[in-house]
């Protein structure tokens, strides 16, 4: 199941299994009702994975990914390269899975660019993480690792184009669902749920998990504008690459939907808008000033979206009835200098 | 029941109403575990009530008042004395209430010190609030507010010693209790509850509610080291009234216990503590990096007192049994780039 297997779509069942499998390792984010984003008709729900271990998602997938390994591939330990929450991620699932299993750490080797940002590099480390420096591309990393990976036996785990992956993402789509039929207050309908999209694992796995689920609402995708890689292949309807991207969202960075997340975006009959980066800082700063949450530029995309009437319908387009909404803020791995200097 | 009364003390069901009462207009926030706080044989939770409305747990004890006042003491409108979050949630609970039940918002007048923040009093007024200047001692405007009261028949509504207040804060100790039962994952006893301590609304409100839910474990308030009159007067037995403190932590700076507030956290056996500004800066840096919870110095001071070891108790203590511990951050009303400039 680990190489990428062109039209496969994840089943309720396997992301029911990835949820069991990550339970014991991840924070059940609370679900916060909003009033000050609600608008005429809508209520809004906000889904702080900003306060998720590691500070994003990102732990959903690579726990779900390392528990699915073999214990031979367990024993010598995943690889991947990302200089971003991903690398995070899989080395806590590494260490905990192997503290779990055997009472100490099973290894995890990542490789980042010669330029990366010191304070992951040292976050990483600190986590138990080997980092190996491998030029500065996307591509010079995903060579490298493949080359370790040959020479060794050892696993690679990608950051979004793997099933493994794209069912723990799905897991936040259950849990949203979970905690939004619990809620005593809760509207009939869910009518919207938003989330951030770069390579497409959180958007398609968690639109996958809430269809599998009859959730018959719009599923939107937020991008930043310079870098709308996923809107303009939905557009044309084939997969279409795109320069890399000059944006403030580091973590939305992609430059082609993924072969595996592309064919799920377009059966889950996702939405995408794009936003552009004054509003996602200007968002990120009322994010924290008013709600108190630190949220990264590419968590808050989907927020940034709602505030300034990118993905709103008119309240007429449902007559009487009152939907809830939900949007994701995916990670807060900022500087919290940065975003307190974002002020309007 | 607006006078002091003294010798009185809430009871379960006192507080069981006022939440009640309260429960259309304020956020349950959630009851977040952190991992990153545990220490051995013990499992540490957050009560996030910087995510309140106003950002702060004021918003309790002010829609309590509110809603307890007469019609025609509504309708007239409260009057009150504060510079800090007392006068936000006041003034938040005439408007929503007045909505609620005419249509219109409820008139409220707030005294506020010459030098007050500009900040709080453009919120307060934002919100609806009439804002008047008077003097710079807190003798001076509450001085200033009774002479209005007395001339229009209008009720004060004081920031903590006032029954109808410390019931409403009590609805935070109903909430832990009501969230930490339901969690899944509890252990078998809550072992401590810790909370920031100024005036003492917040703390005898919620000791005075955990123990009539038949909660034994330990009842700490933390308050600032310079301000540390609660813990002087409950080690002389008597209110004993200490200088206006030097301290960050502007929400904690009270002179001398409630009259009403000190026999309740006497008889709710609350433990004090106090932690200085250094440390508490550094904790607000924290919660906002790690946590990402932005968290105002007073806010933050029982999570500061947990981090530097002064309300931990030796695992011995209890031998081989798990304690879960809950910290309350209070509010968030900071400067987003002061915290931000406090990294150690």
């Amino acid at each position: 199941m680990s190489a990428p297997v062109s039209g496969w779509h994840p089943s309720g069942d396997e992301i029911r299994a990835a949820r069991e499998r990550i339970k014991p390792f991840v924070t059940a984010t609370p679900l916060l009702r909003c009033d000050y984003l609600d608008r005429p008709g809508r209520r809004v729900f906000l889904k702080p994975e900003n306060m998720q271990r590691t500070g994003s998602f990102k732990v959903r997938g690579a726990f779900n990914a390392m528990a699915s390994l073999s214990p031979d591939e367990k024993a010598k330990g995943p690889i991947t390269y990302s200089s971003g929450n991903h690398a995070q991620a899989l080395v806590l699932a590494a260490r905990e899975i192997g503290f779990t299993e055997r009472g100490q750490a099973y290894p995890c080797t990542v490789f980042m660019p010669e330029d990366a940002n010191p304070v992951k590099v040292e976050r990483t480390k600190a986590l138990g993480g080997e980092v190996i420096f491998a030029g500065r591309s996307t591509e010079d990393r995903k060579k490298a690792a493949h080359e370790l990976a040959a020479s060794s036996g050892r696993p690679v785990i990608p950051s979004y184009d793997d099933p493994r992956i794209i069912c723990g993402q799905g897991t936040l789509g259950v849990e949203i669902m979970d905690q939004w039929m619990g809620m005593p207050s809760r509207t009939r309908r869910l009518g919207l749920v938003a989330t951030p999209l770069g390579g497409g694992g959180l958007l398609g796995g968690t639109a996958a998990a809430l269809r599998a689920r009859g959730f018959g609402g719009r599923m939107v995708g937020v991008e930043p504008e310079a870098g709308n890689d996923t809107q303009q292949s939905l557009a044309s309807g084939t997969r279409t690459e795109i320069p890399l991207p000059q944006t403030i969202c580091d973590g939305l960075m992609s430059v082609i939907p993924g072969e595996l997340t592309f064919p799920i975006l377009q059966k889950s009959k996702v939405e995408v808008v794009s936003i552009g980066d004054a509003q996602v800082k200007s968002t990120a700063y009322w994010l924290l000033d008013v709600m108190k949450l630190l949220v990264e530029p590419s968590g808050a995309v989907a927020v940034a979206a709602w505030i300034n009437g990118l993905i709103a319908e008119s309240p007429e387009q449902s007559s009487d009835e009152i939907l809830d909404v939900v949007l994701v803020l995916s990670g807060g791995n900022a500087d919290p200098a940065a975003v307190a200097s974002w002020k309007g």
